[in-house]
């Protein structure tokens, strides 16, 4: 049996080296490479996503995976080897599941829509991307179909990101949110508005760069193992346990976007930092899901980034980098304009407490388009509807309505979406467990600008793992049960029931 | 036969995707990997290399070379397509030639053999490389032996860099040009050294870059298709014909290193992003053998970058961006202080008049171990006694002698220093037969430090052809017969007699 995990190992890393060789021309792709090397770019990066698939759906390696299985079940659930042979076995048939046309044909087709999706947001064209979206609805359908037995048609889909998460559990969940949140934002709304103009003024790129990452670094993001670098849209991406790197944007004239953006990432590059590098090579060596990524990377940005007792630290040191831009601000004002709430359009540019609004909206949209509730053509009216609904404003166009994201008009209809709500309601429960476990962590952040007991409590119970569990099996080792929507909302409403003023 | 030879451009297209895929990950690591990604990324450039081989002695790319073989002689032979198969099925050969059991041995040798040679030199240490690199003379001759029929046996490893040329061509060559070359460094050495101390002055960092890429794209390096950024050595590398990228070191103390890498890697990249892009791709893709392609980076670093007429343009700019370090120095001090010649031990440093003297000791001592006249316990004397004779000193050291360059120690014995030289002699030829036809390209570089002419001329000539004729045949079509050491001759001659005032 021995044997056979070794070459079990040798063909899973053959594939993940493949993957990371794909990763590096990437990561040049949207850093540093010239204009000229784009078509042969693409070109080469297919081949190497060509070559990943070849080796991880190579039908050697199901046989492999049967002989394996008796050994498996001998071994305890959360070993090392039985977690590679379980993950590795997951990943084998979803990705067998799939024929190679289908593939090709849908990849194909979302290659044509994000072309003529590119041109029709500026041009605020729906009519052009319609027939696309049309097709792309009925292509994640087909999709799913592949996985028959589902409880929901968006299930399969869902799992491709995040494991074991189901609509069923999904929607409760998010209907428990959105309960919180709009009468939320409407107390808010009733509130005076937060002047954040300090964060417009000039702040200088190299300033904005050398503090953001020195506070990643403070947070235990080590360069020894990682590099920053700029790109349009900032990103986290691995090549190695020893080599995990973030990138970042600046806009000189908004203070928030390179630091917050870096904070983020950072939380990415942590995690991924913190798998242990014994797992480098197979399909438990990277975090476990989207949403607990994503948890890690807004636990960072806002629960720690946002927070009180980080700037206490953190805000003098910020005013001697800036000393005319800041020098008469105070922390109190400062805090009170990173953490401003308003209701906005545009998904990305939201604050902590309007952001998951958009993202149930789009997950309502496409569970509606999903199940043919919903006809794509219908889809901008729907979407106006629910902004009016649970924002109380509406997109005067579909640039910035249902136009705004890439996801639906490059990739699929469903199961990406839920990622990122899910991972702002595990960042709270995470950030209540290790701050119950270890209250001192506020204390160290304040005083000293420390994070480490907080980064190895993270480290233990989540980082180290990878993928060895699911999120469910995660967050019931670390929270002893399911997610629910409760530490969020006690997080959201300690917090800006203080900035708002809304205890009275 | 137009689907095989589609089927033929498909297979060599994959084999290069592989090749330029593992060749960004090495740009990458010379220039921006942390050092936590070092053990994984030799993995990964180990995983494609072996891919990229598996594609290129497929036997059915033998079988389909066969089956064209009446289709390319119909053709004209310099046309794209008969030129295509012929020169993949030469590279097929030279591949399928040497046992993949052999290629892994000697693989592992070198790297181990680099590895001893890595601490050794700094060490001083001739005996700890001394086994390892009998063994590699061994190697080096069990490779040459792959080939048989040769007429001397570091032909064959010849072949694999500047294939076509021979010992028995080389030797009279070098031989006319080390009886030119000794004489004129002893004459030199007669006349008052040259100070060049305004070289070593202070210049910032960020100065010299921006120079010496400004100079690079005035040359017609295009940035659309290219950039430059630092590594620990200097090297240029192409990823496609639209992204051929430069990289260079600085010493802040030492104005040349980074100017005259930039101008010398300019040149390798000028040639490369002259190659016809429609035979990317393919092994037509990329320059032609390793003396042609120095032929272009000493071209552009010493014939345009060295001469009076560049400096005449270039120098009043330079001291605009230097004004405190060469404000006070004439153009002629300067310009004699770039073309100071000394004789140096170290290669790599040595200057114009010199530099081939010390291959040709190389070359004469390499050819000696290959024919077994020489024992490798006795190299270093051997080494000594050629230095003395030809240059007139000796190293102190062997760190400083036999050990300073990695060629041996990482590579084989035989096949890599002729180049060098080679380029230099060809630059010349080649700059001769350009100004000659155009005269006016000198007046065009001093008064408007315009390179058209002379790039339109390397570009129709040279460049667009790529791997389509071998060095013999670009030599015969643009000199109109073999290489001779007159052109370069004439070249030293001059510009060294009107600096150190020999024609008295």
């Amino acid at each position: 049996m021995q044997e056979k995990l070794a070459e079990l190992k040798a063909r899973l890393l053959e594939a993940s080296d493949l993957q990371a060789a794909a990763a590096v021309l990437s990561w040049d792709q949207a850093t540093y490479m010239p204009p000229g090397g784009a078509a042969s770019r693409g070109r080469q990066l297919a081949l190497l996503s060509r070559l990943a698939h070849e080796r991880a759906t190579d039908p050697a390696l199901g046989k492999l995976l049967d002989e394996l299985r008796p050994y498996e079940e001998r071994l305890p659930y959360d070993s090392d080897e039985a977690s590679l042979i379980r993950v590795a076995r997951r990943e084998y048939e979803r990705a067998t599941r799939v024929p190679a046309d289908f593939v090709a044909e849908f990849s194909a087709h979302q290659s044509a829509s994000f072309e003529v999706w590119s041109r029709a947001r500026p041009a605020n064209d729906f009519a052009a991307v319609q027939p696309y979206l049309e097709q792309t609805v009925e292509y994640s359908r087909r999709l799913a179909d592949f996985f028959p037995g589902y409880e929901h048609i968006a299930d399969p889909l869902i799992d491709m990101y995040d494991y074991g998460m189901r609509v069923s559990t999904l929607r409760p969940l998010f209907a428990a949110l959105r309960d919180l949140l709009v009468p939320l934002v409407e107390a808010i709304g009733r509130q005076p508005a937060i002047d954040d103009s300090v964060l417009y003024r000039h702040y200088p790129e190299a300033s904005q760069l050398s503090f953001g990452l020195e506070v990643a670094q403070r947070y235990g993001y080590d360069l020894a193992r990682g590099r920053q670098d700029k790109s349009a849209h900032p990103f986290t991406t691995k090549f190695a346990a020893g080599d995990v790197r973030i990138t970042t944007r600046v806009n000189e004239h908004d203070l928030s976007e390179a630091l917050f953006s870096t904070l983020h990432e950072a939380g990415h590059a942590l995690y991924e930092q913190g798998v242990r590098p014994e797992l480098e090579g197979t399909p438990l060596g990277g975090g476990t899901s989207a949403g607990v990524h994503e948890s890690q990377s807004r636990l960072w940005e806002n629960l720690v980034g946002r927070s009180r007792a980080f700037w206490t630290y953190f805000y003098p040191r910020l005013q001697a980098v800036f000393p005319e831009q800041l020098g008469g601000v105070s922390l109190d004002d400062f805090y009170r304009a990173i953490n401003k709430v308003q209701p906005s359009l545009i998904r990305t540019n939201a604050d902590e407490v309007t952001y998951n609004l958009h993202i149930i909206i789009r997950f309502e949209l496409e569970l509606a388009l999903l199940e043919g509730r919903l006809a794509v053509k219908d889809l901008p009216e729907a979407w106006a509807a629910l902004y009016r609904q649970y924002l109380g404003i509406e997109p005067p166009d579909h640039r910035d309505g249902v136009l705004q994201d890439v996801h639906w008009f490059g990739g699929m209809v469903g199961g990406v979406f839920q990622g990122y709500t899910l991972g702002n309601v595990m960042a709270a429960a995470f950030f209540e467990a290790a701050t119950r476990a270890h209250p001192e962590i506020l204390e160290e952040m304040a005083a000293e600008g420390r994070f480490d007991t907080l980064l190895r409590w993270l480290q233990e119970h989540i980082y180290q793992h990878g993928s060895k569990f699911t999120a469910a099996e995660l967050l019931e080792r670390v929270l002893g049960g399911p997610l629910t929507v409760e530490p969020y909302a006690r997080y959201l409403s300690r917090k800006y029931g203080d900035i708002y003023d809304l205890r009275s």
